[in-house]
C-alpha cells in the first residue's frame, strides 16, 4: 500500500528533505509551492492547493514556520499565496499527520478540530538540540561578519542555557571567546560553572553587559532591556536567536546606535542540506514506526 | 627628542594600527596613501610620497604585503600609484627601520642596499601565531559560505602542520568537525595523533580525499595536486590559504567543476581590529627596545 506525501511549502532545507523521502519505500510525493524551484525535481508530481485532494493524503509536511494566524504559509520557491484554511484541515483523513516546524493557536487548532495529528517537530528535544548546531554555526557567522575582531579572545556573553543556548555557548568557548551565560537557575549557574564558563544570574544581565563584544539572547521574553542595552559598550552588538519579535529592546539598541540582529532560519541560511537532514531523519523515524505499528 | 614614523598604505588593519601608534609617547606620525579614508585622522599630516623627506624619518610602516618586484605598493585607501624605488630607500638614515609584513627580492635588496633594517613582521613567530587566529577563523567563515552543510561532522583535511595548519586544525576540529592534518615529518604526525586528529603523511594525501568536505591548504607548494584533486566528491570545496600563488593546481579543479579559493588576507577581512592591534603591539615593542638601548 502506497503512502501519499505532500510537501506544501518550505525553504531550502526541504530540497534535502524531499531528496531523503524520494527514497522511502512505496512511497509517492506530490509539492505544492515549489513551482519557481530551478533544477526542480522532475520526476515528483508538482501541483497547485487546489488540484490537491487532501482527503487521499497519509502526510502533509509544513514550512518550519508553520502557518500564519490566517492559515498563509511561506513558500520560498513560489510567489503564489498558498492559503490553508480550516475547512482545508477537515476534509483530511483522521488517520493522516501534519508536520510542522513550530505551530501557533491557528494551526493547533485547525488540525485539533480537523482530528488529524499534528507534530511540531521542533518541540522535540532531539530536533531541537541537532538543529542547535546550525543555529550556533550561524550565530558564529553573524559574528564574524558584523565585528572587527576575532571571537577568540572576545567578551561573549549569552542569554538563555536552554537547547540552543547551551551549543551556542560551547561553541564560542571552542573558539576561544570569554563566554559568560545568563540563567535563571541555580542547576543551569551550576552546570554553566562546572563548564569553566562564567555564570550570571539573569536578574544581574545589566551588570554585566559593560564590557561585552557580543550579547546573544536565546530567550523568547524581554530579556535585553533597555538596561542591558545602556551598559553596553558603543561597539557591541547584539543577535538575538530567539523566534519572532525576539528578546531585545531593538527601539532602544536603535537608539543608542547598538547594532542589534533578529537572526531568522540560520540553519537554513547557514546549512540547508544538514538542516533539510535533521528534519529528514526524524520524519522518517516517525513514519516507519507508524508502519510497524499498523 | 621626536620619532618620525612614516605609515606608507595598507589596508583596514593600518587604522587600528595608526590608532594605537599615535598613543606612542613623542612621536610623529605622517600618512601616505590613505586620501580616500572617510571618517581619517584629521590630526595627523597626511601628504603625497613626493612630499615626504624620508631622510627625516626614523620608521617607515609599509603594507603587510611589501612591495610588488617593482617596488609598487598595495593603497586600499587611495586611487595613487605608489611606487617606492631603490634611490627612494637610499635616500633614508641608514639607522632608520623599515617594516613590512612580508617580503620578496626586491623589497630585501633595496633595503639592504641602502643599509637600512627591514623587518618582516610575519616572520616573527609571535606575529604568525598571533595573526593564524584571524585567518582560521577567516577559514570558518569561508567554509560557512561555500557550503551548504554544518562544520560540525563535516571531513575537513588541512594540509600543513605549521603554525597556520596548527591553528586550523585545531579551530575546525573545536567545531565538530572530523579533522584530519597531512603532514610530513613524524614529530608532526606522532603531534596531530596526540591532539586527537588523524594523522595523515604527506605523500599519501590523494588516498584520503574521497570523502573530504573541506581540504584547507596552508603550504605554499605544489601540494594539491590533480591527484588529490581528482579523488574529491564533487560538493568537496578547497580552501588555500597559502601565500599567492597557493598550492593548489586551480586549473584542473575548474576542469573537474570542484570549487577552490585562494584566500587572500583574511584577518585583513574578518577581524581588521585585531589584526591591527597584533601589529601595533610588537611594533610598539620593537619600537621601545631600540629606544631603551640607544
Amino acid at each position: 500500500m502506497n503512502q501519499l506525501i505532500a510537501v506544501i511549502g518550505g525553504d531550502g532545507r526541504y530540497l534535502e528533505l524531499i531528496r531523503q523521502l524520494k527514497n522511502l519505500p512505496d512511497t509517492k510525493i506530490t509539492l505544492v509551492g515549489f513551482d519557481k524551484l530551478e533544477q526542480g525535481f522532475t520526476e515528483l508530481n508538482q501541483i497547485d492547493l487546489e488540484d490537491l485532494d487532501q482527503s487521499k493524503l497519509d502526510v502533509v509536511i509544513l514550512p518550519i514556520t508553520g502557518t500564519n494566524m490566517d492559515g498563509d504559509i511561506e513558500t520560498v520557491f513560489s510567489d503564489k499565496i498558498v492559503n490553508l484554511n480550516k475547512e482545508w484541515f477537515k476534509k483530511m483523513k483522521k488517520s493522516s499527520m501534519v508536520f510542522t516546524g513550530i505551530t501557533n493557536d491557528y494551526l493547533s487548532s485547525a488540525t485539533s478540530d480537523a482530528g488529524v495529528s499534528l507534530i511540531p517537530l521542533l518541540n522535540r528535544d532531539d530536533v531541537a538540540i541537532y538543529n542547535s548546531i546550525p543555529t550556533a554555526e550561524g550565530a558564529i557567522m553573524m559574528a564574524f561578519e558584523h565585528t572587527d575582531h576575532t571571537i577568540h579572545s572576545s567578551q561573549v556573553i549569552v542569554t538563555g542555557f536552554g537547547r540552543v543556548g547551551n551549543t551556542v555557548a560551547n561553541k564560542f568557548s571552542a573558539l576561544g571567546a570569554k563566554v559568560s551565560v545568563c540563567a535563571r537557575s541555580i542547576r543551569d549557574l551550576a552546570r554553566i560553572t562546572e563548564m569553566g564558563l562564567n555564570a550570571i544570574p539573569l536578574e544581574k544581565l545589566s551588570d554585566y553587559t559593560d564590557n561585552c563584544d557580543v550579547l546573544i539572547n536565546t530567550i523568547p521574553a524581554p530579556i535585553v532591556t533597555e538596561e542591558a542595552i545602556q551598559n553596553l559598550p558603543t561597539n557591541g552588538i547584539i543577535i538575538d536567536l530567539a523566534s519572532k519579535p525576539g528578546g531585545t529592546d531593538f527601539d532602544y539598541a536603535k537608539k543608542r546606535g547598538i547594532k542589534a540582529i533578529l537572526a531568522k532560519s540560520l540553519p537554513g541560511i547557514v546549512a540547508p542540506r544538514t538542516a533539510g537532514k535533521i528534519l529528514a531523519d526524524v520524519i522518517t523515524q516517525i513514519l516507519e514506526e507508524k508502519r510497524e505499528s499498523l
